[in-house]
């Protein structure tokens, strides 16, 4: 089992500047000076407990490189790039007011790109097996003519565009387990039947107005699950929603869209899932490729906002992708896998039957 | 309207440490140094929102003082308070692992507790109408012998049992509306028809196994709401439940166990209350304290982790405490109270049906 | 003795971004987003250690309140004000890159300037015997026509000039032991003969060439120090030169710049002051204004960049001001007060003699 | 050209606690927590730096493993490894109360020693032509029986110890530039005339009363220059002391103590050296080695306190040892470089005078 793995030190270098969480710090407005949300801590993190743990060593470094314009095309309008272009010099912000950028943003999120074009790229060659690109910033709501949600350029459309482009792919299924809706994905690809864009959210966080199950297309599922879901609904999900869809789309690759904000300690949703939830979310997922499509599954980290506990998260799902047998152990499993409500509730199975009742519309491979 | 504020700078001083968020940093598992969820931040940025707004100016400022070793011992054992005060030198940890404290931790929590007898002693003296006490550390999981949950003493237990002694009131009820369950307070007067102790909370996060609504005793009642309950399922609790078990109960004075833990980012719980709902629920209470013990509340800060937003959730209910009739407006209104099931859903419902079957329990006043 | 203190919370709210130290973060430069040097935390911590000890008790609190236009305009350009104005939506730069702003950050300035002129003007009106403005953002470099050095608004010339106006207070000495010159309250007196500007700064470290003992004018004396001068040094220039100029200028009011970045750990200069250096000049400046002008002397807060160790300085020159006999000690005395060379050196003496031999160009009062 | 480098990402994980700089924060000698000055910070970001610019490419990675018993037996104590070890699972202090350590501190600190064991071994095989190694904690303080300043095991000290034993190294110089005195380097080969320790230093900053010019030892030699001094005085010292010294000893293998702590804006020091006075030295000591040893020089990192600078000085001597021709420009050297009394100074060269009268002392080789 090879696995590929594209991290650069420069995905912490984008500057989400002092923004008061969301939004930018004002004391007139009564926003002292702090953080964003979407800072460097959570996924330089992760890439740490990569290596301290030695798991890195069981890996295949892939090296990140930028997008290039012809890339970034596929998915934006020239407009738009031509828009963080000329920000480039100075940052700015992506276009809804949420999605800074310091100087130099484009040139990371380029790289954030190039790094899931890379790691694709190795899938579909046979160089790995499978692979996990952990870039930032995140991008699956990034839309065509601005950025959205702290996305600048949509990472995974714009991967799944270049390997079909370049390498003939052409069945794709991108799988978002972010716990926001995958809008960027979903309008990237909503005329195209050949890819299947599958998100399964926090019902109506964000967008705000966006990801209903309701939502149609000729290859998009969406499965809003109920604030409070935890390990047991997301399994229930993956099992009962996911995976059908899967085997009934017959893709030729697998991408995931892997935020970790449905976590149980997350500040940007109100899931519950844990480390083991995401490893058991991991291992079925990458079942479902072996099944399908050769094994070939490839993830690009989104979101995940709590610096502590993402890294175990995504941790997991890069063991299950490796083939570790003797996982490094959660350090908050007495915390976090034991809280009331983990297990399936019936008002998060009713959420899972409104989806599955649409597995029809998903087109078959 | 005369509304008391005690807080003193030195509460931002406890120190909990660069624990990885619950547990102690330690590479060996993986927890690489960070901050402890319970760090300064949250609670120092709700005094400069304060300040900031200028709703300080119409708060009488309450000095807080060093609770006394009699003041302690009405709550808990010698044994404990001569074992944080051997580890006052040094620091150490209150008892279970997850409560830290540096040196002269014992004596900041010495300042919590006696802030909170302060600002309880104004309202009962009738020098202030009310008060809000923004204390640190936080006191509602501390037990008799034992620190719990980032608690060292039983802040609001302590200030209950002192102004009974002080000044001879008779029925106090403790609405603890933190998130997680208020299980120091209810320990201590678990034998006590005169304190209601009311906590309404997140079914099951903290302390795992506690906070049941089959739990009894002379004057308790449990109220835990599943995850994921926003502002209408706490509206909906507040009003059948708690307002109906004060009229029952009839207190002399309201104690509320300030947390804030239970709002829309905070990433030790999975609630979604709002400003507004918060704002909504402090309205509620002293509305009752008004109807029913010539508006005797006051509020003690408990937990509240998310360093953005908890502010305006705590300004929201200190604005209510003071009678502000344009209040200051929360900026992330557009973000958290319209996200999706913030409205009253029935699993809720349910669970506030089991505690309002509960209510001819509480002792008639 | 009566001491007025002007802090406001919002002084930490003056927002300078993600800055690398002193330039704006961007990758291509190799510059990692960090802190700017000039962020909250060294003053914010003095203001708590002031409150931790209780120093605070024996002070009286002057409310800030913001500088007016009339005020500033006594110092700066309609068009500078312009130009803050219409930044202070979007925040920005005050002029020299160095100096960054929020949104606000405008609003903030105006309180740091209106604080000083507050707290000068107790004094003058003999409301209090001293005083110390914990302002921020910094004053002494900003010029007529734009920011510089961190510095947005001119504090100190601004309440000189407004105590004049509105006062007619006629002679007033500015002394500035900021280690940097205090180029801006230089220039804004540069014609008048009735203020003297006195700096004691590192020679040539910021603005990079300014300061020269050779810099003339009708009441202007600047002492520049060579790097690495301790106690020793600086309390032989402050009784060899600093005091002889007011005995000769026999000033009616004395404000002091008070920049603690001459401080043994400061990483924007390169000298070794220790809390009992400042002590001792503290007090020496303060029995100058007790032989010569009735005791009205005033301190502004102006640099000092260790989070750590400023707050000590500064609470040792408060304590002067207060009074108090009993000082609280500086636990960092054992590490700073005895490193090598603290004492006067040669080259350090001939420094100030050069500054001596221009004593008597000061004019006499 | 090849060059060695030698990091891991645990290496930021040394848990130096919330102290309050350089003590254990405590309210009751208003000591706020904080972090202490010997954080993660500006190796991590020395890293990153060498990361961003592609400077990493030109390396050669070499993989640290922890030091063995027997390595570090070399240079301490069995009592003292003991008590470092039964400390390991909590954490505590290496000895004089500036040195904390979080649990697993002892297997850092055996990873910092064994990576410069292995870049110094790579240099003696000629696996590299030379190497640098990026290790934390750092080493040059720590004793026989103790740890000290910072510095948990003798980093260089055990590196030297081992290639002796293991390679047969004979003679070895070990240039100090730390800007403290290297007093554990110099007292663990304090009877060895094969090692020469030569340590350039401020005069008595730490530790407070060592590094004097005249100890005296079979191969020693210290050279502590006056606080504030700059580029000029430190490339003198190094011409006219450092390079005489090693000709005259003809070393086998020169180490370098790389501390960047003399840099412009370190709060630990009161030196001016920048960027490039760093890489003319490297230059220099490299040039040295070539001319001495076939070129085997091996850098350890020690100390370096601003996290903002720190990286582009160890960026440039990096630079020089991998042979780069065109380096990356220091954005800072408008800022630093120009500085007043940047050139060498007459009390400076004085300090030089002194220890050049001691050179002939130096055994020859
Ligand atoms: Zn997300
Ligand atoms: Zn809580
Ligand atoms: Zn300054
Ligand atoms: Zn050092």
């Amino acid at each position: 089992m090879s696995t590929g793995y594209a991290y650069h030190e420069l995905y912490g270098w984008h500057d989400t500047g002092t923004h008061a969480g969301l939004l930018p710090a004002d004391p007139r407005r009564g926003l002292q000076p702090h953080r964003h949300f979407e800072n460097a801590e959570a996924k330089r993190r992760v890439h740490e407990l990569v290596v301290a743990t030695g798991l890195v060593d069981r890996l295949v470094r892939i090296a990140p490189r930028p997008a290039t314009d012809d890339e970034i095309l596929l998915v934006h309008s020239r407009a738009y790039l031509d828009r963080l272009t000329s920000s480039n010099d100075t940052g700015g912000d992506a276009g809804d007011g949420g999605s800074p950028f310091g100087p130099g943003g484009l040139d990371i999120a380029r790289l954030a790109a190039g790094g899931v074009v890379q790691a694709v790229t190795a899938v579909v060659e046979g160089r790995v097996d499978n692979a996990y690109a952990l870039v930032r910033p995140p991008g699956h709501h990034a839309l065509r003519d601005t950025g959205m949600g702290f996305c600048l350029l949509g990472n995974i459309a714009i991967a799944a565009a270049a390997v079909r482009l370049s390498h003939g792919v052409e069945r794709i299924a991108v799988v978002d387990i972010d716990v926001h809706h995958g809008n960027g994905t979903q309008a990237a690809f909503a005329d195209d039947p050949a890819t299947l864009t599958l998100s399964v959210h926090q019902d109506r966080v964000f967008p705000p107005d966006s990801g209903h199950v309701t939502e149609r297309g000729p290859a998009l599922l969406n499965l809003p699950l109920p604030p409070g879901t935890g390990n047991g609904g997301y399994l229930e999900a993956v099992r009962r929603v996911v995976l059908p869809a899967l085997r009934r789309f017959r893709p030729d690759l697998v991408l995931v869209a892997a935020g970790f904000d449905a976590n149980a300690v997350d500040p940007l949703a109100r899931m519950m899932v844990t480390a083991s939830g995401y490893r058991e979310i991991a291992r079925l997922l990458v079942d479902a490729a072996g099944e399908l499509c050769g094994g070939r599954i490839a993830f690009a980290h989104e979101g995940g906002y709590d610096p502590v506990y993402v890294p175990f998260c995504a941790h997991a799902v890069i063991e299950v992708l490796a083939g570790v047998t003797e996982p490094f152990p959660d350090p908050f499993e007495a915390n976090f896998d034991h809280q009331g409500q983990q297990e399936l509730q019936p008002h998060q199975e009713a959420a899972i039957v409104a989806a599955e009742a649409l597995l029809p519309e998903v087109p078959m491979g």
